[in-house]
């Protein structure tokens, strides 16, 4: 998408590791006008299917998926970071690891709101390794959610996720997919 | 606001320790119907403001900020919770304490994100005792923003915070107040 595109030009920073910080408009402060184009750009490539439900992860992934989910006028649901131990019994849980943090963590959604007649479309901010993404997937199919498509803001596409994601059949639709970093250059997969 | 009182009537479920979860709606799954609702009435309570950036802190705060956002078409920000003690110098931060967990933590915003140019609107959706608005509104003093008001979803009117914050000044407006929960039985104050 050449408008998310262009922002990222104008206003991403590149810092080393391969770090693409988006912060301005993306995933700390939000431009909501941008995010409704990306709205308007999912529906345009999912509005064909029946979804019912939007699937994201907390934090970043909320706004995206909030604002996107207007377009499909289904509701929003989040996963949770779980922060203890004592879950109950009524949750998905499924283990995701970290790579910026250096450890594991839990996922959890609620049982009364995932269920085998919903058709799912899941949204996040950023896909690199894709590890909070198993997750979702995980969550989904311990629910029998169908999984009807995945949409992404920015695709790391030198790092495997989504790759592996192409590979296992899912329709994968990325915003904006950054084959190459170097120096302050960035580099776009072909649309 | 009626609709959300009505919304919490039927779908809120009331827990022992006067815990509501309103969870199906609005802090786990959201209904953006709903939503927009609420953006709509936040836009009236403080549309003749001049508001440049809504202020709002993870996880549960950004669908709703996202969403009214787009009615005064100002960006959203949201303060993080750290994960690290290793924080750079380009953050505000503050120290909130969360009773839900015993212990405390701290919120950032990145310098860049907030100054004293802005005239804020923070968004949540509960207010109990008021810890983390304590935060926002630290950073936002931090900044030099301008605090122009404050708008929560749910405010549990037998604690401390919204009365706090009305004796200090602040132009709080609550879509919902609840005064009391015995049972199942929910009071709201009347508008």
């Amino acid at each position: 998408m050449k408008l998310l595109e262009q922002r990222i030009l104008q206003d991403g920073i590149v810092k080393e590791g391969n770090i693409l910080k988006v912060d301005s408009f993306l995933n700390h402060q939000i431009d909501v006008n941008l995010m409704n184009e990306i709205g308007k750009e999912v529906k345009r490539l999912f509005g064909h299917k029946n979804i019912t439900k939007i699937l994201t992860i907390e934090a970043s992934g909320i706004a995206a998926a909030s604002i996107i989910a207007q377009y499909f006028n289904v509701p929003v649901l989040f996963a949770k970071k779980a922060k203890s131990q004592n879950l109950d019994g009524d949750l998905f849980t499924s283990v995701v690891r970290s790579y910026t943090y250096g450890k594991d963590y839990t996922i959890t959604v609620s049982k009364k709101f995932l269920s085998e007649e919903d058709h799912v479309l899941i949204i996040d901010d950023f896909l690199a390794v894709g590890s909070a993404m198993k997750g979702l997937i995980d969550v989904c199919n311990q629910a029998g959610a169908t999984i009807e498509g995945i949409s992404i803001m920015v695709e790391k596409g030198f790092q495997e996720g989504g790759k592996y994601l192409r590979e296992a059949g899912y329709d994968l639709q990325s915003m904006a997919i950054i084959d190459k970093m170097e120096g302050t250059t960035i580099t776009f997969r072909e649309e």
